[in-house]
């Protein structure tokens, strides 16, 4: 994950700037008419592009569209359908494939504003699942989420991505190959197979995200890492927030559940069934990151004020050794006529001896209190 | 959003004598019967203003009534009527409008006390809705609540407001241009728009939130920032109250997706699904502000206190590079009669050198200890 | 409310002794079979008071007993019946009335003990209601709370009070006058209008508390006001104790709503449901009272540690001032032979000069960094 | 309950040794099949004492037995029975009756496992009710709970107790004198006196637990008593635990009131209601007493932290009252030639005065400050 | 537990590397197809041992295989087999049994993964339960918890574990003698006795956490144990992550009581009531415990940070005798030529007197202030 070896503050420094708290264009929507399409959220892909799988037990199909004119004259032979679509910043291809396939333009709207909470809507003829798909960046460690759209016909799948990941690929992949008759099971399947490799990747960020908690373990034993509240920070507010992406998702697989028998068979609740599990493990683990995280902030806090007092009490003790030879050397200085040793040829060793003496009794008393230890 | 560039600090206190917690004046309202119409709350516009919408398939009408009085001889000739109220304070207005779309007592009561909770009341002829909308100083990042009321009959909506904001300026603006076929539709979906208007504004404030939340981030790497805490503790109360006027507008619009088909088609239901998602959306904001505000007081007290006594630390670290100084200028000054060095003529360099080698040595290692730095 | 102008801090001492944790006599009442009457709770009026108001469209009767004997001979000639009583500890009273209206043991025993929670008990017979009045004192901003017990039957309400308040004499007044046609509704009406200003007494309370929280944030930006931890431990403590009492209170009047045709007339119903937002409108301002108040003592508490740690600091920072100068008082004390400026005439004032310009390029320094601000 | 005047934290460092968190005898039962008896718990009494009460309308027959044995040849001969057994740790007394009864053998496990939760167990010919009975220790003021069996059949009831402890006195008492004609009742009625027994017994405890908070708080305003912390721990952790051998009970009685008509009359269930008030209301007296046991933990700590840093300012304060001085006494004692005042026969005095003049001047800056003030 | 003596932080920074949160190998399974069985987790035995208890009323026979191959050709004789498999890293064993019982290969898929959450699944021809089994670490108190998968039949029940540890011996031995008629009843009773069995364990670790929790109490008093704060934080993470594993355990066992007649018989359900009845007492236990440890570490800190403050005012304190004295000496080192004392033989002795009084009167002060007590 972290392999470039540079100590981890410093690059999380250097994200400072990017990582604030992002702001939503809202705007550009407030006063517009619900169905009017306009794309919410950053633009992550250049063009958008659409692929095509098709296939059912006789075989499979698939191809790739340049443009979304080219897949208007487009004719289906297979039982099951997939479109793919990466990068949503063209409302004309949303609005071309909702034409086809008889979205609703509330569900275009949804899919274009990649703010979205997961949900499952049930439009009557289709049913539409979002869900939130995790990424962490290799470099910094940082998770972040992108929107997937999953729209769940009697024969067709669609899914919408804001840019390429690799993520649906594994299942390309078993299509292809035909693995476990991949090919010979509905729409429903496939997509029980598409939120279950969303899923699946959630267990990757969790590894991420319990190597930083590693990371800033190993970093506390170190002396003096003030800058380590703000990256325990940064975990509690991604474990936090990507707990918030996965919660909604149990409702979306529980309504997928009790979803009408045209669009969910019940052969496959038995599959859902384990996404539903595999969603509450991984709640619970980020519930179990957070409260490690919490519990290091906490140890961190009372490690920094603890060290601190300790040093701050080591000080005071130290100065208090040069106390009593300091009045040695004043009473010494003192213009009496008459003081004791003055006179004598050793007096003045006979003084220091006394200092050294009292400073000695005094640092051998503090040394076993413990209290010369400054860290 | 905040354009003049003055430091935000300045301006909270400025406001800090208006930004007491508000007492209602119920006082004026104990001991009164039910259905006493006394207006409880600001006047926050000086005359009430009432605008009247009236469209069909084959049309629209609108006029702006100077008074009461004159709205009386007003005969409605299309299907759905918009009456809009601004300005709450004249009991005469109200009773009056009461009278003529047969309104409960008690409804009239809850429209003019203007502390109301949002909710959804059933009067078996109508429905009436309360909510608050919301607006964003420019000049201080400060979020305020006005009540909006919703009157929902079979063929009419009747919506009071405290003061003109623009804040269904659009919905009107649709109207007129019939965009979308906004005439065709019933007073459902115009109860609904208006819910929908109210709601966007809410992201607009989420924004402004958002970047007082950035502000205040900023502010925080900045040395010396004590007034900080005042602003933190701001934004958790704004972010905390807001919530609480959003939380229930959540059963507001369930309960119009469970009211009589009389008065909300099922056909409509569809889109209050929607506003129901943004107002989720809304409150998950909210409390994702919260924490980021939560972590921001913890942070900034932690660095704060961290920073001082680091400061502490660094000045008795200085002020033991004196200590061995003073002792040796104390040593030398005895009166004994024999003291090494005494006599020689660069006794006073040597003890001069020897200080200095001492304050040095303990200053590297001070040094190394990290323990001289300040901030 | 605080009128006379003496400080807050000063009165809430001298009711320091009076503001313990009240600890009712449950003792009395251990080992007793249920349903024996003994009053449990102070004694707060000295003489048990009835009044009996009896109506109905025809007109009304108002009657005031000396004793419970008195009343008995009593017969009663109007539709609906309402008997007050105020002060609980005269356990013959109260048998002698559950004799005439056949009041089981148990519900009597409730009215006596005066520390019930809120509640709505079906008696079959009867509803029984008790419900909590809150008592603001105007002295010390003070809020303590009196039972008040509400038996509801067929065709009489009886009320029982621990101490005369005027708490229901609008109501009397109302009836008197006969506004809004008072006298020709039922008994579930009259109960209705009890409760009702019994919550209106609520917001009063309200008041009274907004008003010591802002006292309380005016004192806040005074110097040094230890004595504020407690003033606001007291206000987190009242409006947790106030937010009790209210809390039930929803499920009484649930439980009215619900209850039998013949105790709560359906054209009852729409009235108690505002009393119901009413209700929640009291809790949710207690509930922003609290976090306000838990608000202001973290702030407090940051802010007087934060000012205690500046001082120290500021003071740590004069102390260095003087090193310098006495090192260098010390070096020209020292008895060597032969050392520099000595001899000069002018060697004093040089070395003078020394001291204060090291001190004064130290003072500039420490003054650039802030650190001499002591507040 | 605290007569004896020694001060509170001497006795409760007494008994810390007998404090620690109990730790049940686990290890006993573990690898046992279910239904095997062996008694878990402390062995609270040294002979296990059985006394029976019978009656009905017509009398009322009290036997106490000395053995087991002696029991078994005993016919009954009214209608209601009751048998009361004190100590748990002889299997066989438990076997004997469980067979006499027709006990399941879980029931009987059940009995014996003093560390049961409150609960309500059906078994089809009898009802199986665990409640938790609180002693308050009137020398230490801790409260402990033991575990009170209670078995309800159609025409006994059987209570189990780990010690005797005058907990169904009054009941026997009332049975003895048929107060309230309580011998006319059933098994049912007798069931909810003992419950009822068992509640009231929790207010007198509550008492207890109020004395002991009161205690601390008279403590928090005398100096320096950093033993509190313990006692407040104690009390925070009483105050939890107490409340969890509570909340279940309000099932218990829930579970009664749902029973069949065979166990309970209907005519029971007002009773059954009134308990459940109690128990509500002990848990509420706890939750009041948690809370304002939590306020006195914080509050007691910040006092104690402020009182300690004001000391440490004082200390400082103080100090800096001796700079000058010193720094004047060094400078009249360095060896320049011409140093002003120094032949000057009042030098010295003038040079005193300046001490004294600069420390007045110090102190009064101070003293208006309020910075000498060490508590 | 803890016999060998040695210091339990030793102990507990020993094992600090080994204590790490534990990242699970998830990226093994992603992008595979479900059902395809791959083991994650730890491989915790060498190799797999298979070993199968027959039997009913007339008999038991108990075998053992050395390979899955050995156990392809029996053929079960009694009406009752249950078959356990420690060890679980050879797919080719798990697929041998599943083809032979019947498993769906999601049951095989969870057996393997042992990260598994406590769940029941219905799959129609068999139940599969998930629950997970705690050992406490003797050496050092540590608790960690195995995967147990039990599959119930209608006339088989399968175990697997991930190593042996004698968890089922004691069913094995009643089993062997058939200790209250063990053979006759039927699956479901021999699955809810090893139900009972891993929750018998729980017992135990709770022993070893509250003994863990005994210890960290009894070093509290020890002066300066800055490494108590990790053991309180292990002690917390334990109990917090054994809470998980309980918690859902209640919901498998209310599933059993639910499930169909087939699978399991009604007389089963008192002994399945039992168990729940212990599970929820261990999970009121943990609640104990992790409230105790939480009320520990405050206490903790609170008195270590105490200590620390009172330890840095003695030293101030200490310093503060120094003072008086040091100033008497520079005053009588000042060079002027008229001071008192000076010309006095026992001048000296006046000075060394004055400062030797002046500090015991400030120490006397410091004394019944109790500002000298460092501890």
């Amino acid at each position: 994950m972290d392999q470039t070896g540079a100590p981890m503050a410093t690059k999380s420094r250097a994200n400072a700037r990017t990582r604030r708290i992002k702001r939503p264009d809202y705007a550009k929507k407030i006063g517009q008419p619900p169905g009017v399409l306009v794309h919410l959220g950053e633009i992550k892909t250049e063009h958008p592009a659409i692929t095509l799988f098709e296939f059912d037990d006789s075989g499979l199909h698939e191809q790739r569209f340049a443009s979304v004119l080219e897949s208007r004259d487009y004719t289906p032979q297979h039982r099951v359908l997939w479109l793919n679509v990466y990068g949503l910043q063209e409302p004309e291809v949303m609005s071309e494939i909702g034409r086809r396939f008889g979205l609703h333009p509330l569900t275009l709207e949804d899919i274009l504003n990649t703010h979205q909470r997961p949900k499952l809507d049930d439009y009557g003829n289709y049913l539409y699942a979002v869900a939130r798909a995790w990424r962490a960046n290799p470099e910094t460690g940082e998770v972040i989420s992108d929107q997937v759209s999953i729209v769940l016909g009697e024969s067709f799948v669609l899914t919408f991505q804001e840019q390429p990941g690799g993520l649906f690929d594994p299942i390309r992949e078993r299509l292809r190959k035909n693995v476990g008759a991949a090919r010979e099971r509905g729409p429903d399947y496939l997509a029980y197979s598409l939120l279950d490799a969303v899923v699946d990747r959630y267990f990757n960020c969790l590894d991420s995200l319990a190597g930083s908690v590693e990371r800033v373990e190993d970093a506390m034993n170190q002396p003096r890492m003030s800058r380590l509240i703000g990256d325990i920070n940064r975990l509690k507010h991604d474990t936090r927030e990507l707990r918030r992406t996965v919660w909604p998702l149990r409702e979306v697989v529980a309504g997928l559940q009790r979803a009408d028998e045209r669009f969910v068979r019940r052969s496959t609740d038995i599959y859902l069934r384990d996404v539903h599990d595999h969603i509450v493990q991984v709640v619970e683990s980020l519930d179990s990151l957070r409260d490690a995280t919490g519990d290091l902030l906490d140890l961190h806090l009372s490690l920094e004020s603890q060290r601190l007092n300790v040093e701050v009490r080591a000080l005071t003790v130290v100065s208090m050794l040069f106390m009593p030879a300091t009045l040695i050397s004043g009473i010494f200085g003192m213009n009496f006529h008459s003081i004791p040793w003055l006179e004598r040829a050793d007096g003045f060793w006979l003084a220091i001896g006394m200092m050294l003496f009292i400073a000695s009794v005094m640092g051998l008393i503090f040394w076993r209190r413990q209290w010369l230890q400054s860290t």
